[in-house]
């Protein structure tokens, strides 16, 4: 294999993901472990770092690059937020180092992107980090809309020079799992089943009624009750309500026609957003799963590291 | 004393409440326990009655009447729904019984009162249980509006013939738990100390973006991230988000003018709503605290069993 030349880690809240990348920004190995920021105790980041990839560190003089909540301020260290419209160049000028110790007494820096932020009209800001990174590595198109679902969903809207121009976080993967595993819509409901059918009857409730939000989602109670829906499409027919809010509510925010549409995640969740989507008759296309070390291997090169 | 001539059981998801009535609906006693329909198991309701009011039963031949989620389909025998509008009197016709077995042989009848439920535009039913009898309870001119704040919020529109013609229900006392004892959104805050302040900004951002909940809850992780609210005041801030985007909800489902409101709750809860509905230029009243042993006392009353 070729040299490798960059540690690029993926540090999210729960998981610790690291590929080992080659000079031409091809993934020579990977490695993961559940060990994201807030499983790391007393700021020990730099034993979690090394007790997954301490070999790679020991035996290749690369740089290492980190995007995601370790640089939150539960994280390693805080890497401030890059304020909207933002671009890959002021991400790459604005890199947080941390020393991570070596045998011998030696150090090495892991450079740490920052996250953004967006103000919003009514004076609150959002904030991102870690998606950003895969919106820049998935060869967007100028103009053009990026959602990525997930826990956090983010919606970003690029401009025409590329930037990062406002984001919008929805909570939809959040709200699905706190519904279904902790509270009363999760007592009726059969894992396991797809139900697509059921998915597509739950986006179209959402999509028509964005502002019964919490009125709604009830409906995945009482449809149950009612043997409307069975118990085991009860899953797939909530996470069709909250994905069809979220759309009609990144689509009231947005105020105009949606431009063309990238969908960067894993193929389940895409394929719920392409599906669902298709209720409003919007397309979209699906962005490759290498949007993260793309994002990381670009920021490295513009940042001179690579 | 007068002599009992009612045991008033108010039998919910989490707990069990007796009372003691006399002649003239009076409580003589009270007793609870965390003996709610999910804590029964076996279908063992008998001796989970039994073993809060056995003496009761066991010295006072008087009968006894129950409401809430004991009869639902988890509860110790299904009571079927009432269709909306319906009339205390169509309660007090379509108790279900149950018989509770009594030592040397002898049984008694529990009288389950029914729940209600309610056709929306969209082929959805809403469904309530036990709330009916607090609105019933609680003396409200026809023709108003009754809010029930809590875990699932009820707002319950009565008729111009008392009936209660139509109702709607927000998850908003369950989301609220659910994002603060298991969601991201709890690990910035501090708990205990009210913030009515934080509270009544949260209402008014609730208020302003009703068709973008999963987004603006979202606000009480950045609004903590960015130091704009105090770790001490994110729960309220939280608390009046949801209230707002409730208010926001009904107020847009109502279509129109609302008409004069009775709040049914505790004074913590009350208190909450009274300030939100402030935001929005709504007064309300609220009602007395024995709204749920009134309710069964007049159903109990109109079903000829006291």
């Amino acid at each position: 294999m070729n040299a490798p030349a960059l540690i690029a880690l993926d540090w999210g809240t729960s998981n610790l993901r690291a590929s080992l990348l080659d000079p031409d920004a091809r993934e020579i190995d990977r490695r993961s472990a559940p060990g994201g920021i807030m499983t790391v105790k007393d700021g020990r980041f730099s034993e979690a770092l090394l007790s997954l990839v301490g070999d790679w560190v020991e035996k290749y003089p690369c740089p290492l690059i980190a995007s995601g909540m370790i640089g939150s301020r539960q994280g390693w260290k805080e890497a401030p937020y890059l304020d909207c419209p933002a671009t890959l160049a002021q991400a790459a000028e604005n890199l947080t180092r941390v020393e991570l110790p070596q045998n011998h007494g030696a150090s090495r820096t892991v450079y740490i992107a920052p996250g953004l932020r967006c103000l919003e009209s009514n004076g609150q800001f959002d904030v991102m980090r870690g998606e950003e990174i895969q919106v820049w590595g998935a060869e967007i198109a100028p103009g053009s809309l990026c959602i990525l679902p997930g826990t956090h969903s983010k919606w970003a809207w690029l401009g025409a020079d590329g930037a990062i121009s406002r984001f919008r976080t929805y909570m939809t993967g959040e709200l699905y799992g706190l519904l279904t595993k902790h509270g009363i819509l999760g007592r009726l409901m059969t894992f396991g089943a797809p139900s697509p059918a059921h998915f597509k009857t739950g986006v179209r409730m959402g999509l028509e009624s964005p502002d019964q939000a919490s009125h709604v989602i009830f409906s995945a109670r009482t449809a149950g009750l009612m043997g409307a829906i069975p118990s085991e499409g009860l899953p797939d027919y909530l996470s069709g309500i909250l994905t069809g809010l979220e759309i009609a509510a990144a689509t009231a925010a947005h105020g105009a026609a949606l431009p063309p549409i990238t969908l960067i995640g894993d193929d389940d969740l895409c394929g719920r957003y392409e599906s669902a989507l298709e209720c409003v008759g919007v397309t979209s296309r699906r962005a490759g799963q290498n949007a993260t070390t793309s994002g990381q291997w670009k920021v490295a090169k513009k940042a001179g590291l690579v």
